[in-house]
């Protein structure tokens, strides 16, 4: 093995003890974590993201979209970076892997391009993008969305979590708190982005092979659908004279997952979120909001069903008003196959095994695939458990992964 | 008119102006109450009436569970008392009368007593009842049960709220802010109760009688149902493979609805309360719990729908675990006919008009009806709209059915 190369020096045992420590930050009873976009606890792990970068003297900036950076400078310290990152926060009963490993993943693959005594041609920009659950203020990935020009900071910040704090005023607080940390100028130029994510799949784990190579994204539409009712007296108001949100809004759900139902077992169709009011027991419901969220990987076929979410919501909903609103319409995408080649090879290099694999969940690398060529390797997920306290990973296989990024992003750098 | 009669002395404004004070503890924007059990509003209203109670000299007492009392002093003070009250809780998006108007009828109705300078044989108890709503905390008639023997206190304080707060926590910080009031015994023997109420719907008002005379309860059978599924990812997780908990219990409510159907609309379905878990738009449901709530007049036809219920759910439960709890089961009763016509004998005499009819709601009269001869009186309510922050009803019916209660409480305590 070259012992320059700055794999070699990427310690298994330094990136578990982050990962753990990090999992502090929200830990749940449950050996999970909830760690919510833009929480105290997010604000937290974020603050001791920037001590540990100070600590390898690595610049910390941030951006109005809540967007945290730590700059490896590089010989030409005004050209265009390389990104490399994920997120920090979780879902409210979310694990310790997902997004945390890609962001100290590129963590440890630049402390290792110091060790290795490199000096990158272009900065190296470590990230953690704003908010990628989309879980406290929907829809997701809204830092990178904002990164890349594909949604106005303006239309982003107005969106409220279920206590009614917008994201401007978590913004706010957050940085308040993170007052020590400069303002950079929002987007930018990025010469390439990388983002390792553990698979969130069970097919690495099942066939044995430690990296990933993502050849593209699955496309994703997601729903708000408001149902409007009349609250009445459970004992006292007739069936034919009530308005029940409730009823139309299961009604609704139910037609939805026979409509788009497919035999093969590809498309994904949720119903994550569900809010009734007044939610109490001897009242007929006066409304009900409902989350859609509607994946495929032909983005074709994706539009077709993300087409009928409308006309069944109408169809079934009775006595009561229905309103469908469209949060999101992500098509498909594939990287650039330059790219992906160029991360097979690092592998290969190395003696990891790899294959090329899509992803079925939605990244931070959908949206900066539109301003800069971009890439993602995974790492393989014990059962392809996640969004789950119970989400696992193996130290040996996210060091692996974290080779294959630390001599990808200092060959992208040079 | 008979002078001395205390209907004579019942204030129509003087009732208002009540209610309109008591609106105010817990007032919503749409003009509505959120007064729930236990609550602070619930406490302030508490400590409001026994004010009110002192002001015209009537020894205030509450009991371990919560139920609060006004006492007129009779000839006999040691003599078994005539009680009669409702509650101050409200629904979430409660309206002004349902409850507070039955208290607040009863110590109208005792101070007309007063003003008459009639001094009754035996004591009367104006009583506040503890959570009849049973929104903050199920089952409802939480107080009632308990002072009637129907529920133990032990089984009663353990049940929590959706904040994880007990009964025995919230009793027992309502109890602090109540320390000048004496406890007294739970319990007790009692001569009659008579209870005056909102319709709850649209008969009395349509046909334009101020008074109803109530014959009865309807049956009313609880339920709380657990769906336990399995937390996944919504894009990478494969339909067959999952245990959506939200799938699930939207399948079982539509199939209770279908199963519980009846063409001649007197049976009462409602799931008024559903709450989900993790509850993100982006992450298989892994726990659903919702209520059921089923009246029939007909108590046998109530015990067969209720029978359904359990089967009907489990046979929708696909993929996940379902646990069917009955919280409660009151059947159907009759109040004692002896009572019925006293009451249509007092309404007669002041010329009120009146007609019969059953109380699709429950009452704290279900209780008290298993240990005193009870009564119960309605009066009209707008549209028959109620539990909702619409609801109303005109000062002259209030007051109509406060001047039959006035006149009947004093006979009955003669």
């Amino acid at each position: 093995m070259d012992r320059r190369l700055p794999s070699s020096f990427v310690s298994e045992q330094r990136l578990w003890d982050r990962l753990a420590a990090m999992a502090r930050f929200g830990a749940t009873a449950a050996g999970g974590v909830n760690r919510q976009a833009l929480s105290d606890e997010d604000t937290a792990a974020q603050i001791e993201l920037v001590q540990w970068g100070e600590e390898l003297g690595l610049a910390a900036s941030r951006d109005a979209a809540g967007n945290l950076f730590l700059r490896l400078a590089g010989a030409e310290p005004d050209s265009a970076p390389i990104l490399s990152g994920s997120h920090l926060d979780s879902q409210p009963t979310g694990g310790r892997f997902d997004g945390v490993y890609g962001v100290l993943a590129a963590l440890e693959a630049v402390q290792a391009i110091q060790q290795a005594g490199a000096v990158p041609r272009h900065p190296i920009d470590i990230v953690a993008w704003m908010n990628e659950e989309g879980s406290r203020f929907a829809p997701g990935m809204m830092g990178s969305a904002v990164f890349a020009g594909d949604r106005t900071l303006a239309e982003t910040v107005v969106a409220c979590d279920a206590k009614g704090i917008s994201v401007a005023d978590a913004l706010a607080a957050q940085a308040k708190r993170l007052a020590h940390v400069p303002l950079r100028t929002l987007g930018g130029t990025v010469r390439a982005y990388v983002e390792a994510h553990i698979e969130q799949g069970p097919v690495l784990e099942r066939e044995g092979f430690p990296v990933g190579v993502v050849t593209g994204i699955q496309g994703k539409h997601t729903f708000r659908v408001e149902v409007q009712g009349e609250a009445a007296h459970a004992g006292t108001s007739q069936r034919s004279e009530r308005k029940d949100a409730l009823l139309a809004a299961t009604a609704m759900v139910q037609a939805l997952a026979a409509a788009l139902h497919d035999d093969t077992d590809i498309t994904r169709f949720t119903v994550g979120r569900f809010e009734v009011l007044p939610n109490a027991p001897s009242v007929v419901a006066s409304k009900v909001v409902f989350s859609i969220d509607l994946r495929h990987p032909d983005s074709a076929m994706l539009r077709n069903l993300s087409a009928q979410v409308a006309p069944v919501c109408n169809a079934q909903r009775g006595p009561c008003e229905v309103t469908v609103l469209r949060l999101s319409a992500a098509d498909s995408l594939r990287f650039p196959e330059v790219l992906c080649r160029h991360t097979r090879t690092v592998a290969d290099r190395l003696g990891i095994r790899h294959r090329d694999l899509p992803s079925a969940a939605g990244h931070d690398a959908r949206y900066l695939h539109d301003i800069a060529p971009s890439a993602m390797l995974f790492v393989p997920c014990h059962l392809g458990i996640t969004h789950n306290e119970a989400e696992s990973a193996t130290p040996a296989d996210l060091a692996a992964g974290t080779r294959v990024l630390a001599d990808l992003l200092l060959e992208l750098a040079a």
